[in-house]
């Protein structure tokens, strides 16, 4: 995503250092215009703004606060926005080193996946003081469509994955409820219509239906390829699991719905569209 | 509900005859012009379309099937529609004995609550065959706004159960997203705001948020009074479970929401609107 | 299971005639000296005392109740037993039935499964008033080893249902307790020896140990073979979720233990004894 | 719990430094023969074994690896017991920082409550290499009747975790299970004799039945004060949980019986023992 991202900056004059572990990825977006760098503190030295997109929590907390890591080369002043999708806590605490260091710094993880990535339709949810949203604003946009403020610094995390839980919980429910339907003998495609005019409709029963056939061009259709991952929406319920562990605040759907898609990863499948949950509890085979 | 829709139908210009074991709800559509019945078989003698509209599987077996039952008094040719919501396969087995006696059935649950049925905007989910469905279709937007083929008999019982399992499930969903946003400092109103344009939107977060002063007309804002009762949506996701079981279909979601509700009623929650769930799990009281 | 059962009545001195739709099973028990008969009806007009074992509830209903049905055609005084496992309001129904007509009726499931059956150590969960319950003992102590009084009619099938849905909770704890901690590095052989002396024991941790090689006579140690099948606990666990519906009471654990057993039922493991829930949450493959 | 360890050691003859951060939980100890200390380094110094018992996750960091912790100021040599229940990874880091210092650590949980403590009949499960466990064995020995060696360090924290997520599904389940029978017409009592002499039985049904009146001394006869109380059980469910995730291993009923102790949490059951479950899940009252 992190390629994407950079591109579109790119494209609307930006001046990008850019790195990554992966040698082919820097590679791919210097051939854009950007310049390379060999290390996170030569981005770190030559930026005004840095925006980090990493997998796990543990990427962010060594990326800023490790030895040679952002916080310790950046110049005072530095804007930093991490995209990562980490436990709201880590961009708290990432927030506090900087702070002490005179940088500024908000979480702005993304909705719109790979596809919203490269067509600059991301929203970015925003997480930091008004003034450094504010601030943010107009080179969020540049690779996004839309930056919500969401409230103070881990805000941005949070709401994030609130919505994903959400989109797991709706996911696995719409295809409870089709494959219910079709047992006992309803067409999945009027059951669709009807829900979709109705009290049952969702984000996952009228755009990403995981019935194969209903729309034509979503993951579901094409072997469940594509799309937002099992593995990635499983990562993501564990953290709101853990979120929701800290606060003592129920999530009994929310976990259980976790532990499904632990259990399709488990079953091979974490590298297929989440919206796969339908063939697996039907015990249906899926194309590999 | 039965009251409201009869005198839809009078609105409309027909002619009715009406009974209900509760005297006043007879008297009451009386003065609005309809004759009142003193029994079952009475209406059946009278009219050539009977509707009902009844609470459980065993009143609408009893009152079709039972001595002195529609099937048995109605004469040949008469059209009959049960907007009961029940098990699918106790309308099949009332449409087998209707279709022995030359009678024609469909089944036709109707979704949009009291106050659809009071202003005469209804949907019917109706189960039948094409022609009995084309049939049925002039008198019943007589008491709704639309009417929806859903395939064979017993369809519009599928729909209309599958639907309501969604819809429980995705309230549940939408009040533990929201809680666990606002335990970990983020307001309701903005998370609300931020799912609704995004993939975890559903009619729980746009419709009928179950956060109290959010949207100020819906019962969460009126202390949880009117709308779907708890005890109703615990009813329809019984219904769901037992065809789930009969048909071998899991759903885990859908059960665990019905245990949810379950849980709910045995702690008095019965009679308030199934957002209710808000509350329950931060473990708030909520004015009885 | 009924043909070990009459083979044990005979060795006890019993004289029988037994009747199956199979033919097969018929001939086998009398080739150990029953009277084969042709019909349920042959046997009702034959016997003091009529032993039935039977799949669902409506092969009960059909059996007891139906045309030629045993309570038709049985001799009054005749003491009725009903080992099926079903719903215990068909207990009460086929009860009412039996004695409108002057039987005498019990419900007697049993525990202990096709080896009990065998070896003549099955237990009897007896519904009925105390001098049925008195009366029914030494003939099915001619069967099994124990016969319990639980209560009035279908309390057997009460006891029974709430007893193996907690054994299916306790096989899928056990199974996750040991996943997890073999996944964390913890050999599951000294887990087990460690759960077995402390507060997580169970007969599933104790007994019938769900990880291949720890108990080396039980299904998980022969390719999850023979044993008490999947489908057979997923039936089980129906039942109770009826009667749970039924009378409003929340099982969230049963329900969700349910949905979890007619998943693996949907992928192909219906047939494998309930521990195979171990391999199946860890996406191992079973040999078939 | 701390207090009464320590005074069991006292018994036994062991000279005893003793820290708390509440000063009457030291004085305690001191009046039965310790030695008081000011601060965790006058501890470290002065020990040639330390044992510590702490609540949570980063009190174990802070004590050990924390500026003027154990592993800064005390001796090389010296041997160290963890007895708190907390993260296998955080006794895994602990671990490891001991070593660089040339100390030994093992990580000891213990199971048998406040009554093991007072009594001495604790279990320790120890983490830790062979010959750690043999070198502290006898002394652990001193505080409880039994060490068992789990396996390698944090295999001690696995082994409690584990055990205790199957408690907690199983005392939920034996809840579930009696309050079925009970709505449907079987006494819990009844029902208890059977599930403890079959299949469904386990710790929760034979030794701390969670229906007032079955075992009259324990905590449910005696409104579900004392015993194991339901914050206790949430955060080892949350211990759980946590390394679950991060094993990505699927959890099912583990995660929704989390999800019902912290439901009961907020209804303000946190103190109660957590039998309680009983209660809660049909709706009726307990004596705060």
């Amino acid at each position: 995503m992190g390629g994407f991202m950079a591109k579109n900056l790119l494209k609307k004059g930006y001046k990008l250092t850019v790195f990554d572990i992966n040698k082919t990825a820097i590679d791919n977006v210097v051939s854009a215009g950007a310049k390379g760098a060999e290390s996170v503190a030569e981005v770190s030295q030559n930026s005004e703004v840095i925006v980090t997109m990493l997998p796990m929590n543990q990427h962010v907390l060594d990326t800023y606060t490790g030895k040679d890591g952002i916080i310790s080369s950046a110049k005072k002043g530095t804007f930093l926005v991490d995209s990562s999708t980490i436990d709201p806590s880590v961009s708290q605490t990432v927030f506090k080193a900087a702070q002490k260091q005179g940088l500024r710094f908000v979480d702005g993880p993304v909705s719109g996946g790979v596809i919203g990535a490269k067509n600059g339709t991301l929203t970015f949810m925003v997480g930091g003081s008004k003034e450094d949203y504010e601030a943010s604003k107009s080179f969020l946009e540049g690779m996004g469509s839309r930056a919500v403020h969401c409230g103070d610094t881990g805000m941005g995390q949070v709401a994030k994955i609130c919505n994903n839980m959400l989109l797991a919980i709706s996911m696995i429910g719409v295809s409870e409820a089709l494959s219910l339907g079709e047992k006992l003998g309803l067409d999945p495609k009027i059951l669709t219509d009807i829900v979709n005019t109705s009290t049952g409709r969702c984000w996952s029963s009228e755009v990403n239906n995981p019935v194969p056939g209903i729309s034509p061009t979503v993951p579901s259709s094409n072997d469940y390829a594509g799309g937002f991952g099992t593995s990635l929406i499983a990562k993501d319920l564990g953290l709101a699991q853990a979120a929701a562990t800290r606060a003592k605040s129920p999530i009994a759907l929310g976990s259980l719905s976790h532990q499904i898609y632990r259990t399709m990863e488990a079953h091979g499948l974490g590298g297929k569209d989440f919206s796969v949950v339908y063939p697996f509890i039907r015990g249906e085979n899926v194309k590999k």
